[in-house]
């Protein structure tokens, strides 16, 4: 099999890769029907996380259960799969106060490498979420996108405490941000403010429910909300970039009060806990815990309710997954998404 | 008028002051009953918060209602009151939300020295809850706990959504952390477990509801709450110190998807955001929004359901205010209570 390595930043190569096999009876093996490069698969391209050897890359996979091991019940061969990025029981006590993400026995995806025809995936009764029926071709990205990005949007929009009648900020104009837009507005939002100086993510923020959108940045992207907001902040703000500054600038455009719901990972930033005291407002972040919502966003997409599969621009066969990688290093793409299939 | 004034680092003296008058048509001149010293007190005590001159001290208070502004409307004349620390409108957005201690015309009591016989009350009717009748002297020290200690204490257990069944770590064992444990009890906790090394202390958390006590810090402190759950850390953990270690402490202790609710003062905290994002815990903190719980707290002091004047270990005249400091500050009392009518 071939499949998607990273050797050093920036060279990722469609490469020679062992098939995976059932190894605990725990797993299934999937026949991924689409993958996708992630913004946080940017880390180790560009070198800031770095890699101790070729590293198979890719969390974000969907597709047709082919095996599973000999104590899994509930999936079952043939079965049209999504999951999250994060392999859990679903049944130990943090996964049943709805943390999937931080499961006592969780496994990452990652470290299998989804960006690849076939994909090990553990722990699979308590992981994977069949859809009602095989699902027709356009619905794919879609139900990709249920495997992280929307689902960590959507995670972040429900840290954000995002309801009817709230006011939400959404700090970063990657998928992510998009989708935490298109969250808030299914969560009831009454204005969606986005943060974004990018003509074609402006756009796609104001179809998935944006009413405002804001180009300044840092101070003064603050003061625009606050202009937006009588002084006070919004209730909900969404950060999904993970500096310094865009932490700030959601902490700081937050009511008293009010939530902020973080899932840009926070390389390298320290929150001044005084201003945090001060600020009075709630913090909840970290990975999404994406198993926890993949029954209602499967029914969302299902229904046609919501669309996500829009945030990928770029769609490319798998053994051009350097292109894909490359293509959203330079801002070109959102976030590319990759055919096995057509390899 | 006399009362207590900080000239300079260690010296509180009980000195004279102007007597307090109707400033603004909604202010209310009120005859303390009795105040108390802060730990916070002790930051400008201590030199390490500056003062620029001599300083007027205090901010926890309850008394009798001597003279309300023309403006005034709920709040009468002969009442009896306590109010929060932060005069609030209690109408403004961020009030009626719930964040009165970040009211948008909130005033520090404090900068009008609540530690003397006479104090002016600014946003009478906001800030102001009068008790059912004139209390029992007996009632009174539960009821100027009310004003801040008890109300921090009860912030800081429903910040960490401390509820039925809960397990529940209290990092301080100040009057804060002590009144957080009977918080916590209130709030139907199943599991308290205090983390102290004082053994006066220790009984009376045990007093107020402790089920389970711990002497560790840092790190040490932490594995034994891990060891105490199953390994998995508290659902809510109460931060009542505000320093670097009793942070990190208070966050390492709580269970993924648990929350802390932090009232110390975090002067010089730094949060490390790699650590908060994995972590995965609600943070919520800041100065108390005494206000909101007024009506409730009163109500289960009147009816002799809580005693929380239980934390106030020392009884002084308000003018020996300098040794009520002093045995803060060497820790020789929890609390000091100040009697203005004995001086």
């Amino acid at each position: 099999m071939r499949g998607a390595v990273l050797y050093a930043p920036y060279e990722v190569r469609f490469a020679e890769r062992e098939a995976p096999a059932v190894v605990e009876p725990t797993d299934a093996i999937i026949r991924t029907s689409a993958v996708c490069v992630c913004g946080s698969d940017l880390w180790p391209y560009r070198g800031i996380e770095p890699i101790t050897g070729p590293t198979p890359m890719g969390h974000e996979y969907c597709g047709i259960v082919e095996e599973v091991g000999s104590a899994v019940k509930n999936i079952k061969p043939g079965q049209f799969v999504v999951g999250s990025f994060l392999a859990s029981d679903n049944t130990c006590a943090i996964c049943r106060a709805g943390y999937q993400s931080r499961c006592v026995r969780g496994q990452s995806i990652g470290a299998l490498g989804a960006q690849a025809p076939l994909l090990r995936v553990p722990l699979a009764d308590g992981t994977l979420v069949a859809t009602p029926d095989l699902p027709s071709d356009d619905l794919i990205p879609s139900l990709l996108a249920a495997s992280d990005v929307l689902g960590t949007g959507w995670f972040a929009a429900a840290a954000a405490a995002v309801g009817p009648g709230k006011t939400v900020v959404v700090v970063g104009d990657g998928a992510v941000g998009l989708l935490g837009v298109l969250s808030a507005k299914q969560m009831g939002a009454e204005r969606i403010i986005a943060m974004s100086r990018h003509e074609a993510r402006q756009r796609l923020a104001h179809e998935f429910g944006a009413t405002d959108i804001v180009t300044e940045r840092g101070d003064a992207g603050v003061a625009r909300v606050k202009d937006l907001t009588d002084g006070l902040g919004a209730h909900s703000v969404i950060e999904a970039v993970g500096t310094q500054e865009s932490m700030m600038q959601a902490i700081r455009s937050t009511r008293p009060g009010g939530h902020v719901g973080f899932v840009g990972v926070t390389y390298g930033v320290a929150l001044p806990g005084l201003e945090l005291f001060f600020a009075e407002v709630h913090l909840l972040g970290g990975p999404a815990p994406v198993r926890r919502y993949l029954p209602e966003l499967i029914d969302l997409i299902w229904n046609r309710t919501i669309n996500p599969g829009k945030v990928f621009d770029l769609t490319l066969p798998l053994d051009q997954v350097a292109e894909g990688y490359r293509a959203m290093d330079e801002r070109r793409a959102i976030k590319t998404l990759l055919l096995p299939d057509l390899t």
